[in-house]
């Protein structure tokens, strides 16, 4: 087995994923305001050779029939937050190899503002920076904050096919390779004859004029994606460099990788064009028991009334309003948001319906996204390989239970076990974040990708 | 005399102010992608107790009848440029006590995104952000870029009031002091009773619901504005804290201060709670002959073709087009876009009527705004003394020729002078960009400014 891609998962905000862990004594979340906390944390995982650092980012918060409850103040449940992009020169200064992706919104920020900013960090960080494409918000506080409607499930991912075309062609089309010469003597800094303003007029978005942004060492981010909905597999066989997918078993996992993979081929894309990730909490310690109290003591920290806050937040469901006997079949469920958080307790997958008690007792216990694996160091390899083998998935991201424990944990006690069987890398493979992930010199998007066809006949400066 | 403010100006891009000054070989503008580049200049403008490192920002660029002319290109005007605002957490980790302002659009940005954008880098800073509110872009090549129709310059204004007004509710009026607990024991991090979701109906512009950043030192960035029109200047009575004026004559800068502070007296402000500081670039050197040398330099590094480019940018007014030994008034003028770059040439200010031609060796000479000063540091020092008496400015925004040498040559020859004099300040007021401009302790928005009602009852934590 080839090492694994490791990312590391954070929201900018106290609150780790499991419910209330903030309050754990060992737990630093708290001073995620600070630019020391994000600081240390960035040169901990270059340290330890991690492939980037990842901030999920969503303007909504829990709303429970329309009201923050009192429960999603208290235990800070996505909420207070802070933006993540801004603090990622800081990082980018302390750091020379680890990569960065950040979220942004194909609902709530500008096509044209978005890529320049992605080009920008992308200069800055010397090539270092993804985007994570979110197609709407699942929260509809967040909608209600910007004065906007609730878009449509699948209507939000026509908008983000244009939204995402208008942004490959400002960063592959414009600019020439050689286009900025910067030469004083000869009193050139772009030779005109080398840029290309574009016209977009898509169905969505129009555009008219040129990328202000000299291009960058990717030219395009590396594009993530999370979606695990049918919509949202097919927009990242398509578009997505790096794909984190959500499942609640292995043969739900295998089945979104097998379905991504397929539909990529489809698309005249290299399957393996495409790293899959699965989100996963490895709590581990030098012992067993010490690893399962680990988990333990997670699970105790939170509630049902907490649990069914980040529910609702991210469905419009209230699951303390229903019948803890029965299943989601309950109740007439549009599907409109959060989707992949309703299929997932629909019995889907193969599975029974769940009860709602067992639902809430399952965030309760986790959260809305990735696993949990419990163990001695060994323990968890073993079931991380096996994962993987019946799987397909290319690696983990990797969520927190403690911030900076948990992943003290992991660098400490399991990336030694890795790396003795070949799990995980002792250096990185280049400078860039799309080489970190596809190889020494893969800095531009893969020639399968529809972005590289707006950029036919260039070659990179010094390849 | 008091200590003057004194803040830096520069565009994220690599020319200066004057046409063609990147080619200068001590220029380091071209520099500008680079973190060193900006963590050098952010502590050399520390180290020097200067008050703030202002990014002014456009998404537009220079054209001439619908086409970016070939100059705008070879000469970097406007263009490319980068993202002022994601460098920020990067410089604030390299200093202490700098103040930083960045530009955003009215236009361009989403209030609720911008919002937290700026609170975000409130907290990162500790204090020391500024926002330049921009109402509009002057060029209408931004709107084109995000496929927008132009908006009149008097709507504009509208909206930006508008936009304000809901900014300055989810700073100010969603968190009370001690809302944020942060008590791991007590298991609250946000108390839910100190906290107000809003609602904003307004004309222009809904949201519903939470400021998702907790408070930041500030809570409001310290409101920078530059605006000389009528209603520009009408703006900045009620709204801004730091103003950034423009005019071709000390009697015009002279009305514009009055009529500021006259129309802030009505909008129930202290008059001197507005900064005003007027654009310019200090070109100094040990002798008199030396600093006048080094202004002729600068003007021979510049063309008239770049000099069209430029003013077309701003006003769509192609002056190559027109007889140059006759003003303006040969033709309609419309006045909806860059009106006070029309409007200053108009003969207006008691001025007669300059000729086009003459209008294009102004803009040839020092670009399209602040003014020129050069001499021996004393007679520099002579003159900023005798145009602040004259005119009731605060202060200068120090406009670069040369990137760093210009700044180099005003810290090491000009400032020693201003110190003697006690017109330059040895040591920072305080911690916040507030208090570098009004004092220690004025944290927040001064008590006669509109966004203070919004906090009614409420009082620093701390004070």
């Amino acid at each position: 087995m080839s090492p694994l891609v490791l990312g590391v998962f954070q929201y900018m905000l106290p609150n780790g994923f499991s419910g209330q862990s903030w309050k754990h004594p060992d737990n630093r979340g708290v001073d995620y305001l600070t630019l020391d906390h994000w600081l240390g944390l960035a040169r901990k995982f270059e340290d330890a050779k991690l492939d980037f650092l990842f901030f999920a980012d969503s303007y909504g918060y829990p709303t429970v029939d329309g009201r923050i409850p009192d429960v999603a103040f208290r235990d800070a449940m996505n909420f207070p937050n802070a933006d993540p992009m801004l603090v990622i020169t800081a990082l980018a200064a302390a750091t020379e190899k680890l990569g960065f992706a950040v979220t942004a919104s194909t609902v709530f920020e500008e096509p044209v503002a978005n890529a320049r900013r992605f080009s920008t960090l992308d200069h800055f960080t010397g090539g270092r920076i993804g985007w994570n494409i979110v197609t709407g918000s699942s929260q509809a506080a967040a909608a209600e904050l910007f004065g906007r409607e609730m878009i449509a499930h699948d209507d939000r991912y026509d908008r983000a096919d244009d939204y995402l075309d208008l942004s490959l062609k400002l960063w592959e089309s414009t600019w020439e390779p050689g286009a900025v010469r910067a030469d004083k003597e000869a009193g050139v800094y772009v030779d005109p004859a080398r840029v290309h303003p574009l016209v977009h007029q898509g169905p969505y978005h129009r555009s008219t004029g040129m990328h202000v942004v000299e291009p960058s060492p990717q030219r395009s981010p590396v594009l993530f994606q999370a979606g695990s909905s049918g919509r949202g597999r097919t927009y990242a066989a398509r578009n997505a460099e790096c794909v984190f997918v959500q499942g609640t078993t292995v043969e739900a996992v295998a089945a979104t990788v097998a379905d991504i993979r397929s539909q990529a081929v489809g698309f005249g894309r290299d399957p393996d064009g495409i790293k899959i990730l699965v989100g996963m909490t490895v709590l581990t310690a030098p012992t067993h028991d010490e690893a399962i109290a680990k988990r333990a003591e997670m699970w105790a920290m939170s509630s049902a009334e907490g649990a069914a806050a980040v529910y609702a937040g991210n469905t419009g469901i209230n699951l303390l309003e229903l019948d803890p006997t029965r299943g989601l079949s309950q109740i007439e469920v549009s599907g409109e948001q959060g989707q992949s958080n309703i299929d997932r307790f629909r019995g889907a997958d193969g599975r029974a319906e769940p009860t709602v008690g067992a639902i809430l007792d399952e965030i309760r216990k986790r959260g809305l996204r990735g696993g949990i694996m419990a163990g001695a160091p060994s323990e968890v390899v073993d079931e991380m390989q096996d994962y993987v083998a019946r799987t397909g998935v290319d690696g983990f991201l990797l969520e927190p239970h403690l911030t900076p424990g948990t992943y003290d944990d992991f660098i400490d006690l399991v990336l030694p076990v890795m790396r003795e069987r070949g799990l995980a890398r002792t250096e990185y493979q280049g400078d860039t974040l799309r080489e970190h992930l596809f190889g020494a010199g893969q800095r531009w998007l893969g020639s399968g990708h529809p972005g590289a066809a707006y950029r036919a006949g260039m070659v990179p400066q010094g390849a």
